[in-house]
């Protein structure tokens, strides 16, 4: 083993860093030479995100279209974002389990307006070795109908209430529509929680519990803010009765992202599935379900607000590797004192719980080393030369702003722990000052036409009425894809009396946000 | 919210352990009295397992045959398996990533000897929705022909390698041989480890790593006494160099059952996938390889080995719920100060970092909920009646040997931590023992089918030859499956000159377990 296995932090061999040089994405020769990436984010934004995803060493191009490989730098994130809402749900007592990832076509097709809204996608098994299966089953596209008829066994009385389960699975969607690795492939990894209650009240709150974890991964773990709503009719959950959602918006595109979503499905699953218990009064009642999940998209959506020209930006508290230590020689300055220092920088952070490694390779220059972690985000860079060893200090690099400062050794600690926080901060309040700048007010037509063409996020005066949503999706068809509703938010502007409705004209019952969207 | 609301403790609202007794297995009215198991481990094993499965509610069965419902009584042990393992694999340097679920029909069928072992039961995707996929795709029985092609292609020179990977997931082998729940069922969750290495020292080295992990989830979690050793040619990995394993024996059945393995696969799969690399000397060479799994099976194992005619029965370590505490309240006794005193005995053990929770349902008698935890198969019952509030203690109970001990309430937590590790060490030392009795040495043909027909696991003087192998098969045919070899294990008893081959009588080379297996 290397120099680097004397150095504890947990991002693993250097071999990693080296390999992603040797392999590179569609840009190989670029790659080699270091040159970085070859798209702008603000020039080419789809190619710019193919172009990151692939050379910060989250993905990999696979050969079946619309399936990506997650490496390792993408795992990491998913598993900080996994620890954390496990550890949530589980405070909540709720419990994991894992049911098949077949469906037999019976249970599939038993509620109709739900299966209607996936058949398309729904990829079947028909074939084992060489011979047919008797009965095709489908690969479950998301698990109401696989766990459903189970909760109706299980179920009996009012003590077997609330019955809440979760579960951690990949699920298949063989979509047609522009795959895009993270936020939009034929599998994805999510968790899909599935909870029955006695009460609508009982299930009205945990929505709002689950929205909640999911506002918290997005503002408090990705550094993203994110609006609370409702969504309309058209757009709920296929066979629930209503859905709370998470929307966050990628200005470079002008396009809403549903970032992650919380269903009540009252009681349509239940009366199609039988699921009923005796109330303590001895009465046959139907119970109240819910379902909500959130998949990788979350990633995707990171690396598109967050991520520039250089590569990736990884916010502190989802970074495998918060801070890397880059010893610069110089001719004939005590080199093993850099790397000493270099080395005692790693232990003294790493043993304040901080994720750092030194990148103590000699087959690169410092400025090689440089855009090589600026390209997979690495939130700190920590560069020790002679003159830092000299003075006991260390120059610390942004990777957020390019900020650059030196700090004495002495206080190193609580230093970076200081400048994580506020990378965490800034990401943030950059992130939501560009949001907010691409929110617009329309009350109407032509006003919400011309934000349209300004990629904005729209919120309009709205009468509720279904068809409006259909005349929007009508009027706006197109090669860019037609606008709709994203979500009406929890937290509503003032409607004055007398508003009218930025379509029909008839009295505006509540503000909505529209726009296109992923 | 119920009373168990206000009790600290992991395993969840009390709906549960009603909800199992609503629910039931086939034996549903049984259950519903509360008598227990039907069957008896020792008079019908395959029934009685099942079960013990659903009764214990690890179990659902599902509607598609092979497919099984993991409920949170079974993943509870799992994910403590999968801390434990996660941990130990990081601290190695591997890192998980996540490949895709299907593999396209030109990667699958690259490595000849592979996929004869694989192919006919490889499901296959033919359709989504009610179009035909162009070319149909296969889902992963094992992944290293979906992730080989990408080593290829990340690895170019020597500074890339070792490349070390892991992924937790779920594999699909359409096996229509006697589903059993864990043990064979179709879809199963697995980690597979995939390695990299430019020596074949380094892979030899890490393949005992690993298969000493397997040994410590058996034998430190489980307690599960297993047999380290190398499978024979015919037995080892399809396209692989060589298989080590770790072997478990069920004693009612008579059976070894694979329990992990470990395999060096050579470079076989880097011949076949073009993985090389270009040393230190500028020369091209072909990369080593590992691959290493262990799947939910090791679940099943435990069942089998510790479950009686009460139901499961836990090792500690590997317990959702460690201690359960029962209030026996009397007449006229201080019905609040029980209750009180279970709930503080719960508390402290929490305190501890024991797994403790207390049963204050007010439906069931005393009684009920003691064979309730015992099908559960909680290693500890605590009892507090009226007598136990009066001397200042509580009785225990322990699952494995049914002993009963009055402990003062002022060493409680010692007391109980100290009574866990006897549980442990007992579990152990009783299915080792049980195991032990069944090994018998065979050193002629006739010893050899005299012991196996008393469902033995064999150890004989083997000549090393396959032919050998194929006629132990070939004789032994039978409605309960033929005998064949299980492990040459590492530890091997001595071989005299001269000892002799137990079937052709040639000179034998090694010392070889056989038998009938899972």
């Amino acid at each position: 083993m290397g120099k680097e296995a004397i150095v504890s932090g947990d991002v693993g061999p250097i071999w990693m860093d080296l390999a992603r040089f040797r392999q590179g994405g569609k840009k190989e020769v670029k790659k080699e030479t270091g040159l970085g990436l070859s798209f702008k984010k603000d020039e080419n934004f789809g190619e710019w995100y193919s172009e990151v995803v692939v050379n910060s060493e989250m993905i990999e191009y696979y050969d079946i279209s619309g399936c990506y490989i997650l490496r390792p730098w993408a795992i990491s994130i998913w598993e900080i974002l996994q620890t954390f809402f496990d550890a949530e749900i589980k405070k909540m007592e709720i419990k994991n389990c894992y049911f098949p990832l077949f469906v037999s076509p019976g249970a599939l097709q038993k509620e109709k307006d739900h299966i209607e809204g996936f058949a398309p996608e729904v990829a079947w098994v028909t074939k084992s070795g060489k011979s047919d299966l008797e009965v095709p089953v489908a690969i479950r596209p998301t698990s109401e109908t696989v766990m459903y008829p189970y909760y109706s066994k299980w179920i009996r009385g009012h003590r077997d209430l609330p019955l809440k389960l979760n579960q951690w699975c990949n699920v298949v969607r063989w979509e047609f529509s522009n795959p895009t690795p993270f936020i939009r492939s034929r599998e994805f990894l999510w968790q899909e929680g599935h909870t029955a209650f006695a009460t609508k009240e009982e299930a009205d709150t945990e929505v709002l519990q689950i929205l909640e974890l999911y506002r918290r991964i997005y503002e408090e773990f990705l550094a993203i803010p994110v609006i609370r709503g409702k969504k309309t009719e058209m757009e709920k959950f296929a066979g629930g009765l209503y859905t709370t959602s998470v929307e966050a918006f990628i200005p470079n595109t002008g396009r809403g992202i549903q970032g992650a979503t919380s269903h009540c499905l009252g009681q349509n699953f239940a009366k199609m599935f039988e699921i009923n218990f005796e109330n303590d009064k001895g009465e046959r009642c139907m119970v109240w379900q819910n379902s909500w999940a959130y998949s990788t998209r979350t990633i995707g959506v990171m690396v598109m607000v967050h991520g520039d020209d250089k590569g990736l930006v990884l916010p502190p508290k989802v970074a495998a590797l918060q801070v890397v230590v880059v010893p610069v020689p110089y001719k004939d300055a005590d080199t093993k004192g850099i790397f000493d220092a270099c080395i005692e920088t790693v232990t003294a952070l790493s043993g304040a719980g901080i994720r750092a490694k030194a990148d103590l390779r000699d087959n690169y220059s410092p400025g090689w080393k440089y855009s090589d972690w600026e390209m997979k985000g690495v939130p700190i860079r920590i560069e020790i030369g002679p003159r830092d060893l000299a003075n006991n200090q260390v120059r610390v690099v942004r990777r957020d702003s390019g900020e650059k400062s030196d700090i004495s050794r002495v206080f190193l600690v609580e230093q970076v722990k200081g400048i994580l926080d506020k990378i965490h901060e800034n990401l943030f309040e950059v992130a939501k000052q560009k949001r907010d700048a691409c929110i617009q007010i329309a009350r109407t037509w032509d006003e919400f036409v011309k934000a349209l063409g300004e990629k904005k996020m729209i919120l309009a005066p709205w009468s509720d009425e279904g068809n409006v949503e259909k005349e929007v999706k009508e009027r706006t068809k197109g090669e860019l894809g037609a606008a709709k509703s994203l979500c009406t938010p929890f937290d509503q502007p003032e409607l004055p009396e007398g508003t009218k409705c930025f379509v029909s004209g008839k009295p505006a019952k509540k503000w909505t946000y529209w726009g296109r969207s992923y």
